[in-house]
């Protein structure tokens, strides 16, 4: 029985106790909150749950064996590393940390204290996304071309961060599992209108093998928009994650290039065969990463959203930044 | 009665020539291609009009007044030249030309001779790009924010210039025309994967006054999109040009900042009221622009979208490509 | 304080627990369901609820005052009028029961005893059906023409009635609000597949005044199917339930008619405006109906749903249900 | 050679001319209208084409081995019997006749004298109905439950006919190829609200063997909707004509009965698995009709299309017609 202490009952704090509680071998022990009306939601939801405004009590608690960090991300590293001192493996809501140099220093405290850290990349366990890699695993699509997702909606504005580190961790989680060769070069754009954080951004990442990928992230869209498209030589691939069914749709699809009698004569053809929707598995996507978290603790099992994975992300999130800052700069990874 | 002489007869030329040929005060007297198989087509289906595969016969009659150049974007510039110096005015397809420097000689040889340049920056014309120009002047959306365009289809792939100059002209007529403010910078990155030219590309560009524009642009998509959203401080609006009726889409949204309490408090609400699909004028745009061309010669009226408008798509064309080429250096304009 | 007794915590019921126990001056004291593992669900969400297993304990009991009837609609009845007949108020799911006559019984008793029933007509207290309803009856449609429902999706097969009871009281309940003329006559066509009730079926209800509306339920659709179209002299609706925004469209469309210079020729003129989709209200239509319903109560007020509503939409099904019988004969009610 | 002549050039009969035009083997050699407009138009395209205003000169001219009938339906009759009376072919614009009375005798007429007849049910050459047909031909969709289609759209309100005689053939005749059954009842329902003849109609046709079509016609819809949906025991179906691509879905989706422990007990399974959208192929539908009918005349040969398939629409259209004036009876076939 792995006993979790969660930290952060805002917005994803109650899906996280409400999933952890329910997974097989997982208590809930404890809540923290900093708002006493959070605690009051907590403690009406969960009668027997203990509550509590002070973190020190779950992390220093002989109770708790793992702690669930939901707060916003530049609490992030202090409160993992406590936990990690105190001897708890710890769950950490996506962004992993505010910089790589936090994220490979947890990684290397877990390491030596054989802990593990989970990064919360929630749409890895999605049916969709699960899905998709197993269509790129099998080799459907053939040799990746390009992913390039469009993640817009109005709101919610963050106060701390801008929309980059908002909403494109989780395309840069899917793509890090997707692609297999290595991302090099970042170049990012955007524009503050508002609250003195970039509004809207335009990230494009450059992979080896001459695979790109791009993200728009926008705060300001009158229409939520969820909708990714990914080219490969074999097959082309749609997701629209907001559709109820037929969330992916795959298209025999492609271009064929051959010579042709001059030169400079390249012979292009198209070929346009037979859609195809398949069938994606409607679990909740936290309800089968807590499993996994619990299933990994109990057997000493690094998972593949581990620290590592963390930090991957991380690094692209920071290397965009920077190029936004400096007007689009190309940043070397 | 503008006598008007056709150069180019593949894709676009038969639409050139069937509208000019329906226009009044305006007759089309010759009609020259290379390819024997497009003379034969235009033969027969205007018999009544002279054919021809040598250029000069159109260029130095006297028999024509004006001349449409719809030919690949290379020949653009010794055409048109070729046009002006014997006299007639030219109507030429979009882009203008190659390059900006030979965008202003023909623009300079025009003023010179008192000669009208038009460049077919078709879209102006449509219904929904004359609805939203008239939507921005009078101040429906408010300050502009964003102007973020998706233009990706399969194909079909050019084999002399890359997708940037395929696609993106629309769109960059467009924002120069609803967007007041000078185009400062331009970003673009992007990746070739077939014939050696980018398939797909990523341009950004800074305006002044905060105003930022985005263009997706993709030959290798399995579906075809033509979707551009525009953020406005007090409206913002959907434009999706593959539906057959509600094409434009004002939504009454958006978000309103204010101090809190808290030094570094900003307090964030929402607006989210009524949408709106106006009524967008049906009328085929290129009838209404061949119109306009035998207006603006009749009446020795400098169109608005003349040479000068031409020049100024060009040169966000060459930044984007220069950008591009350098691995996405921001390009000042 | 009203105390409410709830029978039935198979599908609906938590629905019905969770809203009246969280509206004000209302306390669910009971739940009773046969299934003991219903009753370890509710037991389960609600320590503090009294859970029991024989209905009587909640119709008998001096510490209710209305009860909930949320079971098979041919107990509704039975169990409505022995709570009535305990000085219970009631609520009862729709469709309200199985008979004209039954309902007719229930309305007699309730009023002998001065007593309220309210119709759980779920559908009238959303807000796009509010909002439809306001439209109506500020006129904005115009006289109506037609009511044009669509509501299809794959299963949920009902064990004991056919499509018509499960699925059509939705509309029949929406029509009764919308149409003030008299329904007059009902044809209904229909085919059984599978298990000996109808799973799909088409009822036609003639309306005074030249009023039509036309109901297709589909138990057997491979896609869920929410819309419907309402049509008026002035304006036409579209109603797409599946929408998350968007749910109501409303189009300045529509035809006159004028007489022709012959006799027989009649002009036929269409009017295709604007399209205008008004904001619709978001909260959870059972909350609204359970606050309605512990009002009506406590200021001894009749609701619109009341009894008489109920008995309305069962007097059509009724109908329809006896026109699939005989082959699609016109019954008149 | 076949020599055609063609009566009518209002809305499709400058399609018809058009495709013949362009048929191998096949030549339009005179064109009739009573109107001096339409014949102008026609000059205009086609300068080497006859005109005249009176249909005698092609019904009885030497030179026509063929006639095209495309007028109102009310002419259909007078002059296709003329037609074959001078020993010409006809094609016959749908639906074919006002009677079913007429049709037999044109029938009759055509056997005697060994002339072909076609009707012109053009949905039959579509790519989307001619991948319908392959698929329930192949048993893909297994034993067929229903066929239910919406055709609605503003206007065009027709002068001579009301809403069934203008939308339904298509429809009917689709249903008349795709089910093996007969038809046996049919029941319509409807309403007149402008122009003295229905403009909106619902109509239940029961085939043999339990299988049931459902069509829903409408000029009063604020919107365009051809959605049809096909019910089948192994697979079910969704056509939408309006997708660009993409319209036609085919869903790997059921239900399954099978008996309970109880004796009134079904347990009832569903079945969803993956959707599929075939390649549809694109060639116009009109184009493929008309070599058809060249061929046809060419080599003798009864075209699936023929008289026969004209009577049975027409059958089925006086039935429903006389369902809708006599209040909905079932009309049995």
């Amino acid at each position: 029985m792995i006993r979790l202490g969660v930290i952060g009952y805002g917005y994803w704090g109650p899906q996280i106790v409400r999933n952890f509680q329910s997974t097989a071998d997982c208590e809930v022990v404890a809540i923290c909150d900093r708002s006493a009306e959070s605690l009051r939601r907590a403690k009406q939801a969960y009668s027997q749950i203990r509550v509590t405004s002070d973190p020190c009590d779950v992390l220093a608690s002989t109770e708790v064996d793992a702690v669930a960090v939901v707060t916003p991300v530049w609490t992030h590293y202090e409160l993992a590393k406590a936990a990690l001192e105190h001897g708890k493996h710890v769950f950490v809501e996506k962004p992993f940390t505010s910089s790589g140099v936090q994220a490979m220093e947890l990684i290397d405290l877990a390491d030596r204290k054989n802990l593990q850290i989970m990064v919360d990349h929630t749409f890895l366990f999605t049916g969709a996304v699960k899905k998709i890699r197993e269509l790129v695993d099998d080799g459907v699509l053939g040799k990746l071309y390009y992913y390039d997702s469009t993640r817009v909606n109005l709101g919610l504005f963050q106060h701390d961060v801008n929309v980059i580190w908002d909403l494109a961790p989780h395309d840069l989680s899917i793509v890090d599992q997707l692609i297999d060769d290595k991302p090099e070069v970042v170049i990012a754009t955007g524009q503050k209108h508002l609250n003195g954080f970039e509004d809207l951004a335009y990230i494009t990442i450059y992979f080896g093998n001459n695979v790109i990928a791009h993200i728009n992230v926008n705060w300001l869209s009158p229409v939520k928009v969820r909708t990714t498209l990914i080219g490969g030589e074999k097959k082309m691939l749609l997701w629209n994650d907001l559709e109820a069914d037929e969330k992916i749709k795959i298209y025999d699809k492609g271009v064929n290039i051959a010579n042709g009698q001059g030169v400079r004569e390249l012979l292009v053809s198209y070929r346009s065969g037979d859609m195809w929707s398949p069938k994606v598995e409607q679990t909740e996507a936290l309800r089968a990463e807590s499993k996994y978290f619990v299933d990994c603790i109990s057997n000493n099992k690094k998972p593949f959203n581990d620290g590592a994975a963390g930090l991957r992300v991380v690094k692209m999130l920071e290397a965009a930044s920077q190029s936004l800052q400096e007007g689009g700069k190309a940043v070397t990874l």
